[in-house]
């Protein structure tokens, strides 16, 4: 268990579940996720809610975040979310839709849910949101399920 | 004139040309496409060609890029390109399709070019090659013109 | 007051409101739904119901309904859901991701969503299923309001 | 060899090739495409090139052409252009931006190009204008190759 886990709350999956194992095991390889500074809020069957606080580093030359951080948390929600059922899926393709920008300080919460899954594809909705539950943007997700398992079943 | 126009080619503008001053500019300010590593190889009316190394804090769970970095290079790169035209202009929506991976070490270079441009709304096409000439993604961008310039005219 | 209208259910809206007197305006004028054999379920602020039943006109190659006319169907919803605030609103851009096909005699109902209203952009998220409730495709459109109403305040 | 391709003009592909067998297979039994008047201008590997004329029952209610048969008449051609390789091709996705409106008498081309195939994913382009050479729309599609030829190799 990391540390990237203490924020789950009552939503989480028991610890030993499928969801939360391969959860576990992603996060051990994935330096990006954790270099960005995600925290994993909770995982369970297809769905994941991850944050992720908007550093300096982040900001374009705007002044605002850099999209590609926004849609990189909604990217990662996406993964672990895609991946819940224990088979190796990959993102095919994405959209994400701007609706307010995100500045430095700001907590973003990304919340991916599944809405259909029909034989390798399967497509996943993720909503972006601040502290103050206005939504910054809305991702969605295509992916595609490959061959083997993230983890023993 | 920054370093990050080291590597400016034949297809370069004049350093003193609209273009590039904004260019300049905005890069000024861009912490993100700065911390990124991301290098400019030239902009010019309606265009841009950004390059970034893929680095191990770059790697998501299956041990490839997240596709988050490949967004934001292909992000900056329409950020670039649709601010040639001297106006502030954001991204009000972007679509990426994955092609194939790309890998630690690989050199990621994408090109943008604007597609269409009518009233306050453009779109732009940004293709992610890697150095073997690859496509690894395409990615599209609609923008969105906002009031004000980026730099005095 | 249209035939169109017959199939409106308890979510209606009362005849006389706003969102259903735009609906009915934009109706008189919209050969294009009227043509398809679309169906007004309801309407009300930022969402509306559409039914469409696939004809043999509607088949692809295939063998399955051209995906052109399930897209229009959920641009139908869209338009009809964007428009209820009685601003003249277009779409801007619009993806559809298809879950499983449809076939002649399917009755499709497209139920569109407002996810976000942020200044002269929306963003409805439109699902489309047949009528063993099963999703055939998934729909996003962007909305761009222009100046203007449809009805008179 | 039927009607639909009268217009085939330098381009074409001989009458006898296999991306021209493809279509024409296909167009046998694709009645929404026939009933829309499209007519294929040519095809070839990886490529196709349609037109539709926008007729006074496609109008929505305000009175430009709906989205959904400008968006048809794209699908159209990247249906065609995707399966040009005789292997049995569906769409995945897709997504479409308008860039200004297409009016009734309006003789619309649809121009489709491979951009990426790799595995059992393609991803086409697909570029509307109207007679003036003005863009209406730009539209990507991303293709999923199933079992099967669609004529005998």
């Amino acid at each position: 268990m990391t540390e990237l886990h203490d924020k789950r709350g009552d939503r989480a999956e028991p610890a030993g579940s499928l969801a939360q194992r391969v959860a576990d095991r992603m996060l051990t390889n994935d330096t990006a996720t954790r270099s960005l500074g995600m925290h994993i809020v909770s995982v369970g069957p297809g769905r994941a809610e991850l944050t992720m606080r908007i550093r300096p580093d982040m900001l374009n030359g705007h002044g605002t975040c850099h999209g590609g951080f926004i849609f990189a948390l909604a990217d990662s929600a996406f993964a672990f979310a895609c991946n819940t059922h224990n088979y190796i899926t990959v993102a095919a393709g994405c959209s994400i839709d701007y609706v307010r920008p995100a500045l430095a300080g700001d907590l973003l919460t990304a919340t991916a849910e599944e809405r259909a899954l029909a034989g390798r594809s399967g497509v996943y909705d993720i909503h972006v949101v601040n502290e103050r539950g206005e939504t910054v943007a809305l991702f969605r997700g295509r992916s595609h399920r490959k061959q083997g398992h993230v983890v023993p079943e």
